[in-house]
């Protein structure tokens, strides 16, 4: 089995496996070039482009794990919310009454975005032994950009809506919940070898707004992919003081941001492989500062299992030689040899 | 003394004292007719306007705290800055390099936004008992405008600055600071009766980072106001895994965010005076759902001495009425017959 796949199953492998959120994108001329020529929504409806700029960071890095190239926002239009990108998500009409959410109709495992499967069966053939990761947005944070109809940087439509309109709320959390399932399963069935959820607004709110509306959502998504025997990986930003309820989540890997240790994490998730959590900006440093930043990270991580990522997705500004010279580094960290020294010196 | 000024110097006061953040601004119709004929900048540089635009929610709703109106860029331009509201801030020519630094100067404490302190001592007569608080910007949340140029959703520019020169920075938040001590000083002196340091994004930042950049010179300007005897309150939003560090600043007061109940702040940043934290969004909501949220805040409160206020600053699209019930609630709950309840409960 993979080290991607034997680390999320809780195994402390010999090397922590490297990917990087995004790490199919803006910062790889690659893309740029191809995205110059189709456009976003293109790129990601069409299998053999999605397959092809998913590929491009593994040719050139050899990176542990695949991510299919999408967005969360993928399955929407298959709900009936019609949206573009410019560059972020904007919807036509946002979701702010009972009525907008009794319109949706919730697309089923063969119905949604087929393009997504069909780019897994492709990619699964081209990856050889590198896994490749499905993901989906997880209900509270669709919920987020449906009602507040775009990117901001509060959310307020949001937050007022879950206070004003709590009823509303949780029926369109049940209809995102069951386009989630459905989405996920349907990627699984097609050959992903493991999950994530990006639950990446939910860090906006308390733990008990988050308790009431975003971790009942994401148990049921999670839960509903137990049978999978994939495993699942979820995310949010900027979300320690949620851990608590984020640590009772049926899920065998949490991926945290840079704010916090991940020895800190450790104990405030037990039992759970982590993913993470070098600062993205840690790659427009200098050779000297990534290599300090990506050690600390790495003897951070020694505690438990770990896959190395960033903490959040990679800036478009980024040097891919950096990225090279991360990949290399992580690669020659023998996690074992560190573990007795660090075992001698205690 | 003020109840405000007490619960600062670790009073539990009968009742919590409030204002809010951002109380004099655009959700108050009066405040969008003079900004409407002035802009901004004539508000904030004009001492008669910036002290008709303080009171303002003085009058509406009789707060037990009155914030000097201006911004944390406005004494950017002494020193060199030049800059435009277009809402938020823009600098003609961001610092990048050790020559933008070196050509900075640092404004006296006679000579910095010498507006301010007018506005201060026309605002002591006309606010009575009511306690003033002169702020400014910290250090690194300074040197990150100041960087990046503009506002920015990762001040990835900012983020990459601090690897790549981190002498430069240094020299940076070295003037910054000095800036900042003779700033709140002639506040001070003009009249202030309390200062709060805005390290607004200070929470971007691993704790490694912030001690290293940010916690140094915010402990500079806090120990320079030492000898004033005023009480100093420090801030920075989504930063509760900075709390070891600012607990350790020279401070009276820590204003947090609304994500970690108040009495999980207690415990991060013993001895101190709590202010915060209701969610902005709670006065989105409806009467019954802002009387829970707003009660909560005060029980969480009772640990302690406590300054009611939001978690960041209100949002424009916030009804005054609500500003109104709330300032009603928090004005009746009596802290030393809930602290009795409770002790009598356990």
């Amino acid at each position: 089995m993979s080290l991607f796949l034997r680390a999320l199953r809780g195994e402390d492998t010999p090397r922590a496996p490297i990917w990087i959120m995004r790490q199919a994108g803006r910062y790889l001329s690659e893309y740029r070039a191809l995205k110059a020529e189709h456009g976003f929504w293109t790129l990601a409806r069409t299998p053999e482009l999605a397959t092809e700029v998913t590929l491009q960071p593994i040719r050139r890095f050899g990176m542990d794990a695949a991510i299919l190239f999408s967005d969360i926002m993928t399955p929407l239009p298959d709900m009936g919310l019609s949206l573009e990108f410019r560059p972020g998500p904007v919807l036509d009409h946002p979701v702010r009454t009972a009525g907008d959410v009794d319109r949706l109709r919730v697309p089923s495992e063969e119905e949604v975005a087929p393009f997504v499967p069909d780019a897994i069966r492709l990619l699964r053939r081209e990856l050889g032994d590198t896994p490749l990761i499905g993901f989906a947005g997880a209900p509270l944070t669709l919920a987020t950009y449906a009602v507040q109809g775009s990117g901001s940087k509060e959310y307020e439509l949001f937050r007022g809506f879950l206070r004003r309109e709590s009823a509303t709320a949780d029926a369109l959390l049940e209809k995102f919940t069951d386009l989630t399932i459905n989405y996920l399963r349907a990627q699984v069935a097609a050959g992903a070898q493991a999950v994530q959820l990006f639950d990446s607004w939910a860090g906006i709110h308390d733990l008990a707004t988050y308790q009431r509306f975003g971790a009942p959502a994401a148990e049921r998504v999670l839960s509903a992919l137990a049978d999978t025997g994939v495993p699942r990986i979820y995310i949010a930003v900027g979300a320690q003081h949620l851990y608590p309820a984020i640590a009772r989540l049926p899920l065998e890997a949490v991926s945290v941001d840079w704010r916090m240790p991940l020895s800190a994490c450790r104990n405030a998730l037990p039992g759970l492989t982590l993913q993470g959590n070098l600062d993205p900006a840690a790659l427009l440093g200098d050779e000297a500062s990534l290599t300090a930043e990506a050690t600390a990270v790495l003897r951070e991580g020694l505690g438990g299992p770990h896959v190395f990522n960033l903490g959040h997705g990679i800036f478009k500004e980024t040097d891919p030689d950096m990225v090279a010279r991360l990949v290399d580094l992580v690669r020659g960290y023998d996690r074992h040899a560190a573990m007795a020294t660090a075992a001698g010196v205690a």
